[in-house]
């Protein structure tokens, strides 16, 4: 963190007090171009970071009601439909954001309501949105980059954990236009559902046991077939996702997720063809590594490291693309600070150097 | 356990010393039907039982490296290939077997150099041997009783774990000839693993962290092919479910599986049909139960219980079928004193009456 | 569970929702004895169990708002407090109380404003009362089981989990008078914290991370020192072990509760007197086995055994006494049904056979 | 690290392949001011470093048999008995050593017979070694720099994981002459074990359990009484630690220490008193801080902070004071760190900035 009175970006935090608020203060605090002016929490004002998050206590920040001052970019991480009323008012004082929640993920307004049972109360700026994966949309980031730096803040919609996970071990199927049938079994350490008090999130509920839920309805399977989609109809070809198979499950663990997508390829493809399209998407991203042998997800613990594998199969004639992240970190605050780092012209990797924790 | 010297089934167990030959203990010494006569494991001859599993010292049972005495039933619990090799002077010797691992539950003798890098010595006996699913194969393992009542000793090959809680979750569309397009994508506990001393199975590297692995080359997928195939045979059906995708993965805890069948059904399906099918399929079985909502591994954990829930989809046109046991009753020790019951003319459910453990 | 309509003690569970509620269940239903006819549980009138604890939705038993129809004893998992003001009703009605919780396991009234923070209502019935933990107070439950049999219902206060552990691993010193310095550090899994929504047990607050808690103020302390005090006074000792110092911890598991006990013994004792006098305390014992190498908490998961181990230093002139249970079963609900046998005269082991379940 | 060619500390670890051997790496490559020239692992020669440890790969570095070209200082993660018999041939190459192991920890040479069952083969540098815990040796560490500037190398006996978290939980009651009889109790993650295959350290024998170990016996305690002799001894007090009741525990997490300290102390110590010469050891350490709540491990994971709790007790006159620490960090390869950058004349804190990671 750039110390106060110098230079840096302003950067506040709408929303510190859950595990994605924790995770953007650990790493904006050690990002080298970013102030750090402002947390704001739910009823906690005046609460020094450490009462809420006391890993965080040696940082001596404090919590406020409201942003006091002047921010250059606000990361909002706040329930969904919450982000989008109050995003207008950033913009319209000039500031980017970076919403870690759902609510500028989608293009479609009719999406919302249909998976989020919310009407979106501001569908005009859903165009103006970027899909904050800098993987697949680094072009757009750059280029909101630009714009923001001529007067016009960015709107960053930051992907979901799941999306996250899955859109990197199947976008280069995808671009290819293999992916017509695709099914996503994805498995998640629960910190993905967050910090409130629920029976069923009681340790003695999820330790030794894994369940699936949402079956058939999970929200994250929008994100998933817009880009899918995208990504297919990019290489002309028709057919996307739109239909994905997707399905999450609880796993005694609090970090971490993995999605196995099952794919049966709309043409035979071979493993050379495949090793060729993954080192083609991948060798030159900072964050996501191709790798030959089924990746753990304690492999990129804490950091905001991507690892896919992916493997073609003749007897049965399907490929399995398998992708692991750190939930918290490429698939939610590490991201949203790589979007950032985009949008504001600075390093890709900086504040995001850190390397994988393991054991 | 019956107490020495009344009646009662006589029962060896070989292979008593890992977590599957624990099990058994802990289920026949509790069964009341059963006399435990013998114990044999490597290079433990008059070890007390406490002193491999510690939880069972007040058995106050002894080791012998063999089987001394007379037994009417070996529970075999070995490597693959070993028990091939025994088995059939166990046969000459009037003894029925249930033999836990792999090496009697194929019927074509090909698939055992083919999944598992071995030419089976005794080819002759698979087709006399029964797959001791009794929820699918209860009518043979009943005529196996009836045959060793008069004399011809049976032989069971009792289930692989994935194997149970995929069949168990799939068998009634299978019937149905539904199951054309099948994916496997499984999630295990490590006990499964066994007891060997192995590096990437230390709790250090196997807590806070999930990995999948055998990548469309899991053994178990023989199993569930077979069995598939010849459920949908039975319909009439063409399709089966060869070229199965099976990905099964390692999870941080210690027992349960849990088993999500992803199926593109061969007809649209709706769930009342789906309802109708598996009430009929599993509402006289005294251990599967059909649950309406996605059932946790921790529901069934220390039972024989199975748990299946299956659900259509009208916008995908798909169907999800989840199975969930215990690995190491349903998946394995319970499941072959089930069988046993059914072959020595018990009451099915004898010695497996207990209750799931939760929290 | 005897059948409905035959002989056999008919039991009501009072709080039947909990972790222990749901524990009493599954013993009881197990139990030869026993008709469970009646299980109540706030706002839950008409509920299948199986909504409360899905692991036994098998015993298609239904929740009541109040016990209905005759009982001869009611098991008691409510919060303190709150069975003070029930009991003597029950009392009145001829029932048998098995208490879980600590209203009636004190026996001075003034210990419940000093560690409960409330006045004891019924203090005249702390008497009466016995200190429900078979090892120590056998005989006052046999003889509450003789006057029950002659029209006076007992009251049993089942002790808490912690002392139950300590109590165990200290009983033979503490009765030969060596216990005057005593520290207790206990390890616990989290179920003991019970089952309402809080977000410090959370798994992601829980896994990985360990913590001490109720530093010199936890309410367990009160049995403990009432019980030492009581054992040490019996062999004519002087200083029992007012002043103890218990530090409880939580561990990243679900059950179990290991006690370490660090005494500085009133005068030197050597291995040979402590095997001498545990060799005495336990040789009898059907549930607590002595043990030579420092026993694990899984080694008597979901039973109702204890494991107690001690071991003296020439170098230190210390002893450490180490004792492990289910904090579920030995610890609560298994501990409340053996005292119950005792009462009610039937087999103290009754209902209680069950092995551990391990890994 | 430092970009090969230019300048900064050229140092070498010795024993990479392992846990510590994996954090030195971690944490080694983000230094500022080091370049890490060389890895070596026995039989290892040419493997790249995520062949070992996956989470490290995107580091490039290759594993050596020998240490080549020159090195300033090395790092030795090995086992007990084999860091002396290196030691003095890298002294005299004038190689700096920071030896993670015990072989130069303990001042007196009969006490590696005694607790370690090795006689030392170099006693004549146990008077030069440094014991390198910072806070309580940093004058040392600082002359052994200064040193060392002149062309005599340190040699610096990394503390152990257990002594680390004791030590600053007891060390301003030590150098207060208060510690008569002490009582540590400590619970400790399975990585402190090590990466060796063992049957007893597998995922489903450590999962769900506790169990204590080395009772009497473990060979840490020989670090603890040292130091707390020696601060003892400061404060001109007699008593020290010797007879030390030290008593470890394997609970089911990976990472993290706590020590729980009980103290009979040697006259009455008010709360006042305590958080005065607590405030006194602690205000100005980069490292430790005194907190008003017990820790948990998990608020350190990850990280080179320790937390320390004290509280005194009026009933009992007893005092608790408790020590949390990552093992892997703190308590290993990041204390490491941090005396080398002493010894190096660096800030103390270089390499060593990260925050804990949670949840």
């Amino acid at each position: 963190m750039v110390v106060s009175g110098s230079a840096g970006v302003r950067v506040g935090i709408v929303g510190a007090t859950g595990y994605v608020g924790g995770e953007l203060i650990r790493l904006l605090t050690a990002h080298p171009a970013v102030r750090l002016v402002g947390l704001t929490g739910r009823d906690r004002h005046g609460d020094p970071v450490g009462s809420v998050h006391p890993h965080l206590s040696g940082t001596g920040l404090v919590l406020e009601s409201e942003l006091s001052g002047d921010v250059d970019a606000v990361f909002l991480a706040l329930p969904h439909g919450t982000a989008a009323e109050r995003v207008p008012e950033l913009l319209d004082r000039g500031i980017t954001v970076i919403d870690q929640g759902p609510d500028f993920r989608l293009r479609e307004a009719a999406d919302y309501p249909r998976w989020y049972a919310f009407e979106h109360p501001h569908p005009e700026l859903l165009g103006r949105a970027v899909y904050g994966l800098p993987e697949l949309h680094r072009a757009e980031l750059l280029a909101a980059g630009t714009a923001r730096a001529t007067g016009t803040p960015a709107l960053v919609g930051s992907p979901g954990c799941y999306p996250t996970a899955t859109l990197l071990a199947l976008a280069p199927l995808a671009r290819a236009g293999l992916t017509a049938d695709v099914v996503v079994d994805a498995k998640s350490g629960v910190s993905g559902a967050g910090r409130e008090a629920k029976a069923e999130m009681l340790f003695a509920e999820v330790n030794e046991s894994v369940r699936a839920y949402g079956v058939f309805s999970h929200r994250h399977t929008a994100e998933m077939e817009q880009e899918l989609d995208r990504l297919s109809a990019s290489a002309g070809g028709a057919a996307g996702a739109r239909g994905l198979d997707f399905l999450p499950h609880l796993i005694p663990m609090t970090r971490g997720i993995l999605a196995s997508c099952h794919v049966r390829p709309t043409r035979p493809v071979s493993q050379a063809e495949l090793d060729a399209l993954y080192a083609e998407a991948y060798d030159e991203e900072p964050f996501v590594t191709v790798v030959d042998a089924p990746p753990s997800t304690g492999h990129v613990l804490g950091s905001n490291h991507a690892r896919v594998f992916v493997r073609s199969d003749a007897r049965t004639g399907r490929v399995i693309a398998i992708g692991v992240i750190d939930n918290l970190v490429k698939g939610a605050a590490g991201q949203g600070v790589q979007a950032f780092n985009l949008v504001f012209g600075l390093p890709e990797t900086a504040g995001l150097e850190a390397l994988p924790l393991a054991p």
